[in-house]
């Protein structure tokens, strides 16, 4: 049961009108040519293959998981192998791929769409082709030409997929302490041993072959993060023809029983003196790994988005149907034993939280996915910095924020199930269930707060946020003098000042202690993030406000929906602003033990 | 994995310092009694009894679930029967029955701290006991002398159990609309016609047999809830001499798959024709039925605070002991790799979220089981009033507050484990899963929150809030000299105030438009709930005040504990009441078509 069609309308309305990224791509050599048509023509096509091809699996793969079935051999769920050959002979893997390597070339921003609609349709399906991505950007960003040669061309077309071997039992967020050893070898390889866990897609029967990316020490490497480095470990090593050859001791000890995206093997990594050959430079792999780190943190904010969007699909079409109760306000549907829920303002108040998020988060994370590629493709220099530095900035938002989100939208949609909501027929609860993973992998939500607080906003003494606060600051003042943008202008100027003030407080309190920072990270994420969904939404509120009278009833909805936002999502700003102000006293209190 | 002890310093701190119990219980003849001394004993056989039997097959029975094996017949998780077997032996069924039918008349306080024990083993185990009472609850109520001799002493000594049967596939929430039908029959009992769903512990191997009390419609019934009867339907009619006797028709047809609580069987029940007993009157069974929903609803609070509990337990346990990155503020464990996480300020924030939502819980469950022994039992009739209007009052707050911060604990018990979490191992996702369902059965939250508001204060024109809010007022009065407890009696004070004004605001509101209502009433439950608990905090507080030289660390901690509570807690209110005061008009601006 369920359902879920590309909200094709709401991505071009982001990508035309909100963004304009025609405009921007012919800033861009590399882009230049590219259309409106193109971009449309693209993800209407996507839309089609998740909604008929990947979606119908979604239910039936959560249902029954992958299949360890002993010495490493891991199968995904029926009908994942043969939705991902045609995945690949479809050729969406190269979509963001570069041309030089048999890829396709187009934006990040329309790979970011693609996948957007790709985890509406089924999260854990996704995680294989989306980690492939990952280790495809890394090989690309920091391999010699050799391993470029060997293994992007199979990545770019998805006939082999890959991973990233980070997390060890002992550390995950701590990768300072890892153990795993590469010893180098005669032939300038490294014999890589060791043990990974929680490893996404780490073995599985889709492809012939799988391509991990390790971090490990080498013997005479120095303590911590700055003795790690990076390695390409195949599953097969390539014979001279580029060929899956000899096995390598790179092996699926065991798979996890989780919470959810039960269709994505979640592997013990054995590594046996494994044949790798490294990535970049010596001890510089967490460097290396962090290209891959970012894309996977946007990555995980457009799962979020995904399942925010798909949560409200359903539930706006169940609350449409499902009789109970009547109105406060007396009977809505009188020839029916009893009105349809959506007459009840609580179920609209599930209903339009899940809307906002979505068509905030969509907003949002395409604006970012267009700064990355300005970062990228720019013609201009200047262009280039600013991109990067708004990228740096805003990606722990855009993990974090949407991924809080998305555990509040799920959990809302399913609410509106009742009951209905709770068991796995109607599809809800695994919206919820998998929606959990993305507040935790990639770095905790805590991780990301501390990164943004930390290190992207007190770290450059808040040049980065310069940057944002100037984007928002011109919007507040074009639209100063426009009376009817008051409703939406005045509280983005509201909440921009206060996370100034905030920002300000909490820097001069961790300059006496840094524990301030801990203890006000997390909520000061939130305020932050509203602030860049206020921008948005009040962006999005203006074209809407010019276009709500051309008979065209999205901007109508879109304008209602801004108003429920700053209505009733953005007062959260009020509580988090107090959490954080209240510091770390009441936190640090107590001696550990009598915990 | 994982581990559970039953918190007795804490339950003791509250039964006996805080509650004073023994001399409310010396207000009631029935109880009048029995000393601290057997209450402590009483939950110190009932902890051992938790952690030693049931605790230990709460992730296995949530491996294994329920079986349906065809023709009606449903077995629990391996153990469970076994268990049953050694609960109903040791006699805790019938510790708050009535001793006429085999019960040891033990107050319902008692058996509420026995409930929260149960549940922090093990929720799903505990659903087949608990529904037992709920019937035994309604019969006890509402069922004629011959009813009651035949089932109670079998309820009570746990020999048979109980269900509730009130949602059909159409009707959840609005029992008005339900269809099951009852034809009299000519010896006095009813042929009872219908589909259940959703039926907790509706068939199963741990008892003899199973009693359904049921909802239907007798042939010249009213329409809406005006014409609901409530009906005693046993598996096996029993025979002359009181045994399990010819079998009904009255059969499981399948159980469901779900998120969570999978070792109790949520059943479909087919009714065809299957004999019934009316208990209470014609067209009444609502009003019979409101008994057992009521101590449900409690019962939800019950499990909401053993969840909240296991999670902080075994969530401080873990950050105590993994070892990840140091603290900002320097090394605190520089002879280990690394640091144990509690050293960082957001894992404290985590872990002291569940603390405080586990203890402030527990005094107030506490004290509304005491306020329902003081409606029942109190030798004072206008005592028993007042009590039995704060039980009304409070229920729908013990209810959905209590579930609202228990997924909120669970939650953030996870989160503390990290990717540990999220896999079956730890067992912590489990508690996420399982903390679900509270949000959603015997009345979802919203329902709760529209009965708070608007049934309970708004309907009594706040008859009943100003009896709570005169034993705020009461206590603020006491303490408002004394400078010690200003941080708590402040904070408190001033949401009172809160409470007042946006009761009034809203009510003048609802006046205009009910839809007001509706739209309020959510952020409102949290609001008041946090009134209540701000309450139970201060007095928790001043008693940690004035022992905190004991040398007991127990008072530091308590105090610790209220403080966190005010600084970090406290402050949603501040979000809540704006997304209260901002009401119904952006809710409802759309028709409904355009979601």
């Amino acid at each position: 049961m369920g359902q879920y069609t590309a909200p094709l309308r709401d991505m071009q309305f982001v990508l035309h009108e909100l963004l304009g990224v025609e405009n921007h791509l012919k800033e861009m050599p590399q882009h230049a040519e590219i259309d409106a048509d193109t971009i449309n023509q693209v993800i209407e096509e996507a839309g089609k293959f998740c909604s008929e091809v990947i979606f119908p699996l979604n239910q039936s793969g959560d249902r029954e998981g992958c299949t360890y079935h002993g010495d490493g051999v891991v199968t995904a769920p029926k009908g994942f192998k043969e939705a991902y050959q045609q995945y690949v002979e479809a050729g969406w893997p190269s979509l963001g791929c570069d041309p030089e390597y048999g890829g396709q070339g187009l934006p990040i921003l329309i790979n970011n769409a693609l996948y957007e609609m790709l985890n509406s349709a089924n999260q854990a399906w996704t995680m294989y082709p989306g980690l492939s991505h990952g280790a495809y950007e890394a090989l690309h960003a920091h391999g010699t030409d050799e391993l470029k040669q060997r293994y992007l061309p199979k990545l770019v077309s998805g006939v082999w997929t890959g991973t990233m071997c980070l997390t060890e039992p002992h550390c995950g967020t701590d990768l300072g302490i890892l153990r795993t050893k590469a010893e180098p070898l005669a032939d300038g390889s490294y014999a890589i041993t060791g043990t990974k866990i929680f490893i996404s897609a780490g073995e599985h029967d889709l492809a012939e072959n799988i391509i991990h990316l390790v971090l490990a020490r080498l013997p005479d490497a120095p303590g911590g993060t700055k003795g790690i480095s990076l390695f390409v470990v195949p599953k097969f090593i390539p014979d001279a023809n580029g060929n899956p050859g000899e096995r390598n001791g790179v092996k699926c000890g065991s798979i996890e029983h989780k919470m959810g995206i039960h269709g994505n093997a979640t592997c013990v990594i054995n590594l046996d003196g494994a044949k790798g050959w490294m990535v970049g430079e010596p001890n510089k792999g967490l460097n290396a790994m962090f290209v891959m780190m970012n894309a996977a943190r946007l990555g995980v904010g457009m799962q979020s988005l995904g399942l925010t969007e798909v949560a409200y699909q359903n539930s706006a079409a169940y609350a449409k149907e499902r009789l109970q109760m009547r109105s406060l306000s007396g009977p809505k549907a009188p020839d029916k034993p009893a009105d349809p829920i959506i007459v009840h303002p609580d179920v609209r108040r599930m209903l339009l939280t899940q809307r906002a998020f979505a068509e905030g988060g969509r907003a949002f994370s395409y604006w970012i996915a267009l700064q990355i590629d300005r970062e990228l493709s720019h013609e201009d220099e200047s262009v280039r910095k600013d991109a990067a530095d708004l990228v740096a900035l805003l990606t722990p938002i855009a993990k974090a924020f949407l991924s809080d989100n998305a555990f509040i939208a799920t959990n809302e949609g399913m609410q509106v199930f009742g009951g209905h909501g709770y068991i796995a027929e109607w599809g809800m609860e695994q919206y919820v269930r998998d929606a959990r993973i993305n507040m935790i992998y990639e770095g905790t939500n805590t991780v990301q707060s501390l990164d943004l607080l930390g290190r992207k906003i007190l770290g450059d003494m808040g040049a980065k946020m310069k940057k944002f606060g100037k984007l928002v600051q011109d919007f507040v003042e074009a639209e100063g003098t426009n009376e009817a943008m008051q409703e939406f202008i005045n509280p983005l100027a509201d909440i921009g000042d206060k996370v100034q003030k905030l920002t300000m407080e909490i820097g001069m309190k961790a300059m006496a202690n840094p524990d301030e920072v801990g203890a006000a990270a997390v909520p000061y994420l939130r305020v932050v993030g509203h602030l860049v969904f206020s921008y948005f939404w009040a962006r999005m509120a203006k074209i809407a406000l010019e276009k709500q009278d051309s008979g065209d009833s999205f901007y109508k909805v879109k304008l209602a929906t801004a108003r429920f936002y700053f209505a009733k999502l953005l007062p959260e700003t009020a509580s988090q602003i107090r959490m954080a102000r209240a510091g770390g006293a009441t936190l640090m209190a107590l001696e550990a033990d009598l915990f």
